[in-house]
């Protein structure tokens, strides 16, 4: 079989431990992995490879992918993980009244009817496009119908679901030509220009449980599976607040002390032992230890110290802010104490904070992105 | 039974989640489980307890203890492990010519011979005399041996090794009457009057395996599990320098920039999941990654560069600092090419430092300190 493959981005199969900085654009020196075996292809060469436009094997797929929760306290910027039952949904189409090669949205429900039905300034249409021209689609064109489960601004990986629900839906109507990483990569650029150059919302909405970004460049992740015998849940509360973005990052130091630093490394170890020992009192404790980023973060969240002791009184075993917030995570074990800690946790919003909240309790996501249904 | 402690430590038995900067002196509340069920105790409360002089259960016993590789790169100040095959040995006997309850020094051997005989300000005398105390042993004097089988400053755990040895040893004499947390808190004190206040060669000396220092006060370890089906060698060079502490020490930042502290951070917990999921080519990666100590340690060991470079270039998945250095640790999942790759760093050291070093390729010593022998 001929492989011909053109990406949108600059393709080269450069394995590198080096890490920069997140750059503003998408990184040209990306490591690929197609799905198919080019483990053959030496590590020091450019290399592009083409492989034939698949045609659909579907008319329509419904898609879905996951919330997610980033940071977890000492994992800022580097591990997040899915929750079950909440998310967006993606309703894809082959439809000839779209440009062949194109994608065009439809229409927006749910909580998303202030995002840009403009592919081009969509999470969603953004992580198509960049799909279809991984796939090198140029006689299909495509219509999306977004389904919006979760709200904009929570914190909970809002605009990473769409962008992977719809990445999700594009490799299925072809087919499933394209491996996960590919689909992170996709949807990678979709939250560089939606919301910033960082994969942990959309790594795990589309790969499902905890997952570490080990490095970008190469794009390096690392599923941390929480045992399947183990109760986890997360008890999320979001305030009708609007997380002051701009500020949730200026607040971020350019430098961090030695000891504040050995300290989240330390948690940051700890919180994944837990994780991969199933060991939900230690994975809340260690959620609760962050000294870098929660400290400057939390007093931007009216109430935010007040909730937090409420969660723990109420018997969560830690709890911070997830994502750049407003949402709170708090975990614990037991599903009917997940309830108890949010009603806690919502009376201390109203009265620390004055604000009105609303909490769900969760299990961990292990699936991530998948297909829901299809026509053929 | 009526239980009676008394320990050189004010007793407290107060849970905390805070962590303060290693203090100067040993820290007045730590958490201990003395191996007694004392779970009953509020933990608000400061108590007492006295436990009834123990007598010798033998006349005499020889204990050793394995030496450890500290730091492991992105895990600084946190994270070490002991290696197998490796370290100093105490032989501990009851003396009549020893004032009871104090501890002398009869004989050091091996590679110790610079060391003081003064119990005081040897780390297995004061360690000893710490386990004494927590013993609360006043009727019998002792008298230590010691075999030193670990280089002094090789950055392999020369102190902790003695310090473990010994507490084993008296523990072991009275009849094993203290719990591993205890005797790490022993080790602890020795290794604070010797050589700084950390627990990441002691923790694991007296524990073996990879162990995860989580916090000080209260003193929390967390051993992580190198699956016993795994292969995993540590090459082990160490050449003939005197790695200038002072310096080692100096070249530590105050202040480390945001970026290295995500890279590392997630780099430390890509080195947890490594070694919990017996994955040594991504323990050797995370191992070579650290962007803060090792960049600034490493120009003080002559030739380092280049004898990491060697490591690598023959097959190591990993090589850094170990400890303090001047030895550094490659790994590898193979003893054959660990003898290969041990060959190329000892060239390198004396090609790129002009030095002379010596390479031994080891096990993870998943036991720890243990009795050897015994006579009643």
């Amino acid at each position: 079989m001929a492989i011909t493959f053109q990406s949108p981005m600059k393709l080269s199969f450069i394995t590198s431990n080096g890490f920069s900085n997140p750059p503003s654009l998408y990184p040209i020196n990306t490591h690929f992995s197609f799905g198919f075996n080019l483990s053959s292809v030496s590590s020091k060469t450019q290399t592009h490879i083409t492989i034939p436009e698949p045609e659909p094997v579907f008319t329509s797929v419904k898609s879905f992918a996951p919330a997610t929760v980033a940071n977890l306290g000492p994992g800022f910027d580097f591990l997040g993980c899915a929750v079950d039952g909440v998310g967006d949904f993606v309703t894809l189409r082959v439809d000839p009244n779209v440009k062949a090669g194109e994608v065009s949205i439809s229409d927006i429900s749910g909580a998303g009817n202030k995002l840009s039905k403009d592919p081009l300034s969509n999470c969603a249409g953004i992580a198509a496009i960049s799909v279809m021209k991984m796939l090198n689609i140029q006689s299909v064109g495509l219509s999306i119908s977004l389904e919006k489960g979760l709200p904009l601004g929570s914190g909970l990986g809002s605009s990473a679901a769409s962008a992977a629900a719809a990445a999700v839906a594009v490799n299925e109507i072809f087919g499933r030509k394209l491996s996960v990483d590919d689909l992170v990569l996709a949807g990678l650029e979709s939250e560089t220009k939606v919301s910033g150059y960082h994969a942990d919302n959309i790594a795990p909405s589309i790969m499902g449980g905890f997952v570490l970004i080990r490095s970008y460049d190469p794009l390096e992740l690392i599923p941390l599976k929480f045992p399947f015998e183990k109760d986890l849940f997360f008890v999320l509360v979001n305030p009708e607040f609007e997380a002051p973005t701009k500020k949730m990052r200026a607040v971020l130091p350019s430098e961090v002390t030695m000891s504040h630093h050995i300290w989240n490394c330390s948690q940051a170890g700890a919180l994944v032992a837990a994780i991969l020992q199933g060991d939900s009192r230690g994975l809340g404790k260690a959620l609760s230890s962050d000294k870098i980023v929660e400290p400057r973060r939390g007093p931007l969240i009216p109430g935010m110290e007040g909730v937090k002791k409420a969660a723990l009184k109420a018997g969560a075993f830690g709890c911070t802010i997830s994502g750049a917030g407003p949402t709170l995570v708090a975990v614990t074990d037991d599903e009917e104490r997940g309830r108890e800690i949010g009603e806690r946790m919502v009376e201390a919003f109203m009265k620390e904070g004055n604000l009105k909240a609303l909490a769900m309790v969760k299990k961990l996501d292990r699936v991530g992105a998948r297909l829901v249904s299809s026509n053929s």
